[in-house]
Order: structure tokens, then C-alpha cells, then sequence
């Protein structure tokens, strides 16, 4: 293999990838990036066997070749060096990166035991890749990071129709986010790991983007690049709409506003950071005392139907919910006792949102 | 106690002396702020009895009074305010925060336990205080990490006539630096906590500062603001002048060049984090190799003197000379054997700075 490329589009797709297929410590050959030098550019892959991405870049091929090399030196190299092109040479068992005056080599790794590129499950439809990555950013945000308990960890992503809806929830707190969908295929119905859900939201490109599934696994595609993973196991979340029967209050206000008052009192907040949420007329009062941090009380001007039922929150669940609706207004949906409250969007926004958090015992 | 005041000031102030007086755990009291309201304005103090600090701020005062309140929580609710102006008032036994439609109340702590301001040694000159940053943000990179040899965790400074001379080491590299000093009493000759330093690098002002000391204690003032510290035992560094006996080999070349050749093929370097500098014709070779990581070798032009006597080097330690000289042109003067490199500018600016780094044995 021989080829000349562009350091920072090289670069970038290595470092894409080192984010989303993180590897094995086990084995060094699942932790390696797979470099296919063709007549149309290079291919970059990587594949622990549970998931699987790859991104093409244009690149002068002098040679053909393949060559398995570690991911993450080749990604820092790459991304340390300063000269504009770069070029990828194999001399004996190593892969020279060469610039003028500098030469880096990598030990080539066995490309035979390497589970390859992997094969595309087919596509089931496509989606706004921006406002794809809006709706993921919002519902990685309820899903547990506590690996003990999978199921949790996990996106369900689901077509109904001419909608694709993602909820999650690590039982304390929900987010549902929905948004329009043109399917090209079979229905989609998989729970997606909210980990490298939450990294594609920040790889994603604005364009269109390809939802591919099948039982095993789920992937998305765009311009040159394909990413995908095996499902998590569960069928927990069957819902995707949420039946409030009681909800006597219901609050509108600045979301911004909200979560300013969140942090500060937030700092008063006792062990468990609880804050109360109280009704007024034309207000929120937000509460917290602890005994040694001492006491705050704020309010937050808002708009208020019905009823004048508070509730006790944990502070962060607060904080998460309202990073959803930053810059808009929001609606309280409050029921009483220890039934869910409801934040969604005043205005009707794409992705459709809504962010369920459960209350908290008030404090004493 | 009541008052008002502009929140930004009173939080910078706030915010500035937690990180210079971090306080002890085991005693709340010293992990207080001491506020002080007079006609004046306002006075933050903090004394944990090993450092002390206050600062002056302008308020209206209401009511004179002085109240000690937990640092953190103060600090941290002025930061996160939003209002222009607030107002602390003591009430009961807490002191109050109160801005339009909130209220944050901290409890008030026992100011009679407190061991108040302190007092000033007295004074012995003065510097400027950006290039005293400057120089302190040099030489704390040399200095000591490590509680366990308290020693070599402080920066000697000492006063030369009309220079100040600030020396550092953690035994394997060691940084000098000298700036113009206006003697104004007796001689400095300190050893300050490099934590301290480092910090104060940070907060310095760039107009006037004066130096206080007296036998067991180093203090900075500048408009407002004191900042005292007890000084460490120690007097191991008496050399402000470095001997070199057998330089053979002087490279003169761009500090950010070689600072970047030391990031890339520090890449590749082994377990030790060696990196092996080779002296060629008009240039230096920068060499690494590690059995997993591969092997990098990268040139850099350079002006070469003498011989061509080669080092190998921590590359962290490279990292760390080079960055005093960020920038501009760096002479690397090489012994032979085991004898330390000597890091200085080749042109002349204040502070004159020089950085000593050790050898290592090469890789084999």
C-alpha cells in the first residue's frame, strides 16, 4: 500500500472512528483501524464485532494494498502533524506515515483475523440528519449509564407511520423525542445503545441520513460513512405515548430562566439535592435548605392553569430536562402525588420533544 | 451587616480567594470568608493560618458589621447570579444574598475563633507585576509536585542587588528565572509553596506589586489586595548561577518547532517516555521507538555549534523548557555524559529565563 492524502480529512476520519468503535483492551486486533487503499481512495474501518463504522476519503493511490495498523496512534500522528499532505507508505512490517522531514511507522497488525468491514443491514428509511441529531442529543440524556442494567442503557428507535420515535429512560426520568420519517423499507423497532447514539449526534451531517436495520443490528449511513451496531436485548418500552390522568397544574415559563434558578438554588440543595417547586400566582418559588450549605429560596415569573400542586425534584433530573427546551418557552404538565411531570415544548418544534422526570419524596 | 454591592466584583473577589486559601476540611472556620463592611466598602479576608488573603471592594454600606460565612457556597452563588447589583444582610443567625426575586441565606460561622486578617510582613521591594507573572509561571513548571519532599515543591526567591532571582527544582530539571527588582528594604530569601505561586500567576495585576517578607512569612500586595504565606524550611538551592563546565554542542532553533517535533514523536516513545536528540548538519533529529507503538523520527532545522554531542530526554521535561520560550528563538547548550542541557532565549528579554533539564539514559 501506498497513498497520499490529505492529513486532515485522514485525520478526521480516524479520529471519527476511534470516538465511535472504542475496541477491545483485550484484543489489539479489534482495537485496530483497517486502511483499503483502491483505485477510488481510501477506506477507512474499525470492528470489535459489535460495532462497526468506515468513512471513505479521496486520496492518490500509488499502490493498492490493505493493511490493519493500531487506531488510536495513527489517529494522534495524524492529527499532531502540521504539514498539508501526508503519505502512507508500507515498508516491511510497518506503516510509514511520511512528511517532509519526519517519518512515524506503525506495526502492521494481522489483517486476517480481523472481522473485516462488516456488511450493511438493509435500509429501512431515511431521516434530516440535523434534526436526527437534535431528537438523539435530547433522549441520550435519560438513558442510564449504569451498564448492570442494559435495557436501560439503550434508545428504543421505532417507525409509526411517517414518524420515528425515540424514547429512553433509566427509570427515574423519560425523554421522548419524535420526528418525521420516509421509510424504504421494513418497519424499524430496535434498542440502540445510547453511548454511541449520543457520539453520532455529534458526528452527524446535516443531510440526509440512511436508518438501516435488521433483528442483530441498527446503522446509519450518509456520504461515504456507515456506522453500525448490535441491538441491546429488551422490549421495556412499548410506549410512545404518555397518558397523564390527573395533571391539575400546569405552569408555563422561559426554560432558560428556570434553569438558572435550578443552578443557583440547586447549591442549597440537602444530600439527596432536592429542590421544591412551589405554585404562586404569576410565579414558581424554587426552595432548598440544608442544614450546613444553609437555605434559598427564588422565583421564576411564569404562566399558571389550574391547580397548585408542587412538587419536590432532584436538581439534575431539572437541569436535563430543561437543556431539551433551552432558548423557548416550556409547559409543566404537574400531576399530584408521585405521578410523573411532563416538560414539553410551547411552540410546536421538529424534533417533537417531551421529557418525563419523576418526583421526589418533598424534603423534611 | 447590610450592604450592597456590584455582583461581579464581589464575586471575582469571592472566587479569588478560594483558590488562594483552599481551606482545611477539618475545620470549617478556616475554610470561612471574613467580610468586613465599613464606610470604606467592603473587605473579604481568608486564613486558613498557613496562607491569608483579602481583597477591598467598593459597597454602599447600610450597616457596618463583620460576619464569617463557608467560602464555597458564597463564591459560588455570586458566580452563578445573574443581577447586576445584591445585597448581603445579616439576618438572625445567617447572612442573607438577596437579589430581585430571590434569596440565598448562608449560616454564619464563629468570627471569634477566626485568626482574623493577619498582618503584612514588611515590605522589601517591589516588581512589575506582568513580568513577575511571567517569571513565576516559568518556574513553578520545575518545581515539585510531591508533598512528601516539601522542599522541592517551593520556588527560591531571593533578591540580587537590583535583580530578583526566582529558582526551582524537582531534582531532574530545574528553572531559573530573573527579573529588574526595586529594593525598598531588606533582603528577600524565601522559599514559597510553588501551588501558591502558580496561582498568584494567574491573579497578578500588571501594574506595580510589592513583595513583603520577613523571616517566616512571604506576602504580595497590590492595589486592595494582600496575599501572605508561611514560607517553606528549606535551603537547598543557594546557586542562582548555573556552572556548565564542558558545553560542546550549542543548537540554536524556533521553540515551537522543536515543541511540536517533541509532541508528535513523543507519540512513540517508550515505557520511560524517552526521546533521543541527534545532532546533524543545520538540523537536530528527534528519534522514539516502543516495540507496540511503533518508531518516529523527525528533523528540525537548527544552528548547530561545537560538536555533535546527542541527549536523550523526558519528553514531558521538553515540554515543559520549551514552553517558557514559546515563541521565539531557544539555545540548547548540550554537555556530554550524564550533565544537564541548559534552556535559555537567544535574544534578551525580562524575565531572563534559563531552564536546566537532566539526561536521561538513552533507549536501548
Amino acid at each position: 500500500m501506498d497513498l497520499t492524502v490529505t492529513t486532515a480529512e485522514l485525520a478526521g476520519a480516524a479520529s471519527a472512528l476511534v470516538k465511535l468503535v472504542p475496541g477491545r483492551l483485550i484484543d489489539p486486533v479489534l482495537s485496530g483501524l483497517l486502511l483499503t487503499a483502491s483505485p477510488d481512495g481510501v477506506a477507512v474501518a474499525a470492528n470489535d464485532r459489535e460495532r462497526a463504522a468506515q468513512v471513505s476519503r479521496s486520496a492518490v493511490v500509488h499502490t493498492e494494498g490493505r493493511v490493519l495498523v493500531p487506531a488510536r496512534p495513527l489517529a494522534d500522528t495524524l492529527r499532531a502533524l502540521e504539514q498539508e499532505q501526508v503519505r502512507l507508505v508500507v515498508e516491511g512490517s510497518k506503516l510509514a506515515i511520511r512528511a517532509p522531514g519526519a517519518r512515524y511507522a506503525l506495526p502492521l497488525l494481522d489483517a486476517d483475523v480481523h472481522p473485516g468491514v462488516g456488511t450493511a443491514p438493509a435500509v429501512a428509511g431515511s431521516v434530516a440528519g440535523a434534526m436526527f441529531a437534535s431528537a438523539l442529543s435530547t433522549v441520550v440524556l435519560a438513558a442510564s449509564r449504569d451498564d448492570a442494567l442494559p435495557m436501560f442503557t439503550g434508545v428504543r428507535i421505532r417507525s409509526e407511520g411517517d414518524r420515528l420515535v425515540l424514547v429512553s429512560t433509566d427509570r427515574y426520568q423519560m425523554a421522548l423525542a419524535s420526528l418525521p420519517w420516509s421509510p424504504a423499507g421494513s418497519p424499524v423497532d430496535a434498542l440502540v445503545p445510547a453511548s454511541l447514539l449520543g457520539e453520532l449526534a455529534r458526528q452527524l451531517p446535516s443531510g440526509p441520513v440512511t436508518v438501516h436495520a435488521d433483528r442483530d443490528r441498527f446503522g446509519l449511513g450518509w456520504a461515504g460513512a456507515l456506522v453500525t451496531t448490535a441491538v441491546l436485548d429488551g422490549s421495556f418500552l412499548h410506549e410512545s405515548k404518555i397518558h397523564l390522568s390527573d395533571v391539575d397544574t400546569v405552569v408555563t415559563l422561559d426554560a432558560d430562566a428556570l434553569a438558572g434558578a435550578v443552578r443557583r438554588v440547586g447549591l442549597y440543595a440537602d444530600a439527596r439535592r432536592v429542590l421544591l417547586v412551589e405554585i404562586g400566582d404569576g410565579e414558581i418559588r424554587l426552595r432548598a435548605a440544608d442544614q450546613q450549605a444553609g437555605e434559598a429560596e427564588e422565583s421564576v415569573k411564569s404562566t399558571v392553569e389550574g391547580g397548585r400542586t408542587g412538587q419536590a425534584y432532584q436538581s439534575r433530573f431539572l437541569t436535563d430536562a430543561l437543556r431539551c427546551f433551552a432558548g423557548r418557552e416550556v409547559r409543566m404538565e404537574i400531576q399530584p402525588g408521585m405521578r410523573a411531570t411532563v416538560f414539553s415544548s410551547v411552540e410546536e418544534v421538529e424534533p417533537s420533544v417531551r421529557y418525563v422526570v419523576m418526583p421526589m419524596l418533598p424534603p423534611r
